[in-house]
């Protein structure tokens, strides 16, 4: 008897950043972070396990190609130690199909979305349905697809250990939807360091990060305030100085490691021009040059229009908020 | 009887940074730095000061053109109440006639030389001839003006009053002579702000600021110790994470500061490829894109061709230590 399911999720935006680990293996974060999760109509992964009947090595197949994923198969063996004992079926063989929507190349975090839709798969096989333990086990993937499996404004909470760290729901989608994130993709020229590399290095080397740690706690309170009371003023002020805080622990890092580039600063710049006579939209910047730009429906074509008008933004991609992650079938 | 006299004076490059003061109109720093005076047949200033015998309006001229300087105006205000006392003839006109061998367009600053050149000619006029004072005057011009008026490498004490602020030399051009300062001109390509804006934002704004004058207060002994003992790899490991850590701390100002661009980060890559052997040379960067690459005689044409290898790079100025400023008529 085959147990097969698929899901989908979609990435989230971090308005409090996640970047640094207290458990690099178990994916426990230095420090709570606070997230959009976006519209799954828009951006998604896809994704179906199958626990099957017989024994044997386990087959991944991405976007119809098999692969051999080292963050799959180390999510595997994190999954199986977890939850053997319980589901003694994990000891079969586990085929997984997993498909984006958005090209790889844009430079948007695809383990978030994918993790999260393999958590989601896993625990319909399994039959796990708290939403908690389904962020646990997409969080042994990827920290911060902990935070996908919920929609509306989800907070990560770091916690200590592989128990008490999950994410849960702030509020969902309809206490506020009409936030837009407006992603600006920049053309990449400058080499790349990845999130789990360039974190570990930061975690190691950066004498500034205690000072950002200090700051997230006041800042995280500061936020869920903003997001309660929807002030989009504040949440707008809050997450750009999040995320220049955190790219500056990055060039603090040894060596020290750029994200954003020439266009990601006219970005900034624009923004801020934008913003003179009142706010009216937020920037905020992952592991990559992309700018996710964040304002009210109101301002949305405002927001557009500033964007395209920059040299190096090759593209734009429009999302709202989302529902969080969902079984299919 | 008119006083007339005229010095030049070199930029400095500091390797631990000043950005930030305690007290703006004085220029106290907030923290202690260290530079390398570079040398005055590269890149200089040169000044006239004539104190006349009669009274009126001041007069400055910069590169043969007369202006209406706010920093020379508020440097001879400054001057005026420290020493009117002790001299005053200062009462009386004072006509300054500047000029740079270096087009200001390099983006090399020029107010270190400037004021420190500008100094030493007002305290020959004035028989003033203890170098602590002349750092003292220079300072009231422009901070990082403090450090030139000695050769070699130099510290400027921070202090806390504008008696206990002024620099010192470390050691003399004759102990270390073998270093070289090669500076690559980036062409710019976004708006600037000024060093006095942007260091008051940074001081106001950034709450990793005071994890950088911690971290300063120990890199200082670290540095001490490298050029006391002539140890290349050292300085050039403080000299390079104290640059990044001062451009962290005007990311995270409010609005966010960007001197560095696409350029200056691939200067920054090339630094740390070419030193994956062995330290071959160090970056600093000041408020601005261009590179300060510094390197001992044995690593100078490798560095020129590595430097001159990178597309955005439009000339090299290549500078040993220099002597100081000094007075010439």
């Amino acid at each position: 008897m085959t147990r097969k399911s698929t899901a989908i999720s979609a990435p989230n935006i971090a308005l409090l950043k996640y970047w640094g680990k207290k458990d690099d293996l178990l994916k426990i974060a230095l420090n709570d972070s606070i997230s959009i999760t976006l519209d799954e109509n828009v951006l998604r992964s896809k994704t179906t396990i199958e626990i099957l009947d017989s024994f044997g090595a386990d087959e991944i197949g991405l976007n119809g190609k098999k692969v051999n994923d080292e963050k799959i198969n180390e999510w595997l063996m994190l999954v199986r130690k977890r939850l053997l004992k319980k589901y003694p079926v994990l000891k079969n063989k586990i085929k997984i199909e997993s498909e984006n929507n958005f090209p790889t190349s844009t430079g948007i975090a695809s383990s978030a979305s994918g993790f999260c839709a393999l958590a989601t798969a896993l625990c319909a096989c399994l039959g796990i349905e708290k939403r908690e333990e389904m962020s646990r086990i997409a969080r042994l993937g990827s920290g911060s697809a902990s935070r996908s499996v919920y929609g509306g404004f989800v907070q990560w909470k770091a916690g200590t250990n592989t128990e008490n760290s999950f994410a849960v729901q702030i509020k969902p989608k309809e206490h506020w939807d009409d936030i837009y994130d407006v992603i600006a993709v920049v053309d990449e020229g400058i080499k790349k360091v990845s999130s789990k590399d360039g974190m570990e290095k930061t975690v190691r080397s950066s004498r500034l990060m205690h000072c950002r740690l200090a700051e997230i706690k006041k800042r995280r309170v500061r936020m869920l305030r903003a997001i309660g009371k929807r002030d989009f003023d504040s949440l707008a002020i809050e997450m750009m100085r999040d995320s220049n805080q955190m790219h500056a622990t990055m060039l603090d890092s040894w060596p020290p490691i750029f994200y954003m580039n020439d266009v990601s600063r006219e970005i900034v710049y624009s923004v801020h021009e934008t913003n003179l006579n009142g706010i009216v939209a937020g920037y905020t910047f992952d592991a990559g040059p992309n700018a996710h730009v964040i304002c009210q429906k109101k301002n949305l074509e405002k927001v557009k229009g500033m964007l395209l008008g920059i040299k190096g933004v090759s593209r734009l991609i429009v999302s709202g908020v989302g529902n969080g992650s969902k079984v299919v079938k």
